[in-house]
């Protein structure tokens, strides 16, 4: 469920990001997917730092991404992030990376879940992450 | 529907393939995905540049990937690359990456169309490609 | 000599650009300096873009970093890029990476070459080089 | 002073280390060479593993590389990585790599210094980097 918290970030594709067709090759979409979920993290308080000073670690156990369109050097775009409400212990974003004239050019989606710093998965959720989402109106 | 056409292929995790935890950042394996998939069209014949001979490029677009279990730096593992017989005018891949102590540590999957040289899509199967199917057995 | 010519851009240290150490793989500040010569190029008109579509191309061969203090997953960093004049027909820009602190974290040089678009080297001066030297007050 | 101490490994160059001219990015030659340096290191005892068992790291603080002739998709390669004695607290490695038809297309050179596992320099040559030397004839 949509939770209504979401984050743009604009970034630049990268000359080294593309390909010899001139497109960006399909895998650094992982990349911008993971600059917005940063991007969404520091201004929700919820970003790879703010979990591990809470003493855990939120490794991607699935992530997906659709491609409609490609992106080539130079070009300016942005990657919308979504936070997906869900109850288990489990963070949910979508993705949605639009381009310069307003098109869609990829979707997609992470999870995460929570381990301890050693690594050992987490089942239920971490009391910062309850804390968190109450403080969002999400709880 | 799993054609039977498989193939291994066997890599080493690079130390720049692994982050802060260090373990391999989850967007590497799409390359791995990629070695595996050109290493099955090189025994095969249906390589990205098999494609292009032919005329016609193989612009991936959907890639899937779970995570079970963490690569190392050094780590020896495998990916097996399954092609996914299927009628329509597409390519679909499963992967599955086995670690040295032969636990699956990531599987995933990524679905191809077919554009020409210009990059417009092709919506029916090329010559070429119905061709290779004959030949390996799948029409 | 330096021409005088410079630019400064900023960037912040991607998840994905740290190794196991908690910092940024050596590798990665080759592409801080491309940020930083296509900023560079954008603003004075002489990147990649445009080098081609004046009919050439610019390979470096020749790249030198050498690294001073480490840059961190979430650090901001700015790159300055800066024309060095030389009569013949190379390219050569030198870098310096600054961290928050204003403190040097590296520095580098990269030399480039003109070619054709098929790759043949030329020896001389393309004309739209020179035109450019002209118009930046280098000739 | 050469060592004669070295080590030739051979790679392929992968989809995505191409660039949108077809050859390979000039910055994923510092990866081949690190690939050069990791298998000259597992041969000879004194990988990033080994250093690091013996309490300390190594980091680069200078790489230079030169391009000579490109690489392209699905190129077969080889680097050889030759250990470069030197009284210092340093580890000097110079590189070269050739392609298929026995050209080399690049050499390079990194020196890494140590540090302890808490980053701070040492400026005399650690005892297990000593005796290795011993070991290999070069003390």
């Amino acid at each position: 469920m949509d939770s209504g918290l979401r984050h743009t970030t604009r970034f630049r594709v990268r000359f080294n990001e593309t390909d010899p067709l001139g497109i960006v090759w399909h895998g650094h979409y992982i990349t911008y997917f993971e600059d917005g979920r940063e991007a969404f993290g520091e201004t929700f308080g919820i970003s790879y730092r703010h979990i591990r000073e809470n003493g855990f670690l939120a490794p991607v156990v699935k992530c997906t991404c659709e491609y409609k369109s490609p992106l080539r050097h130079g070009d300016w775009a942005t990657v919308e992030t979504i936070f997906i409400n869900h109850p288990a212990a489990k963070m949910i974003f979508l993705y949605s990376i639009v381009n310069s004239k307003n098109q869609v050019v990829a979707t997609g989606e992470t999870i995460q879940v929570f381990t301890d710093l050693g690594g050992d998965l987490i089942l239920t959720n971490p009391p910062f992450f309850s804390d968190w989402k109450t403080q969002q109106g999400l709880l």
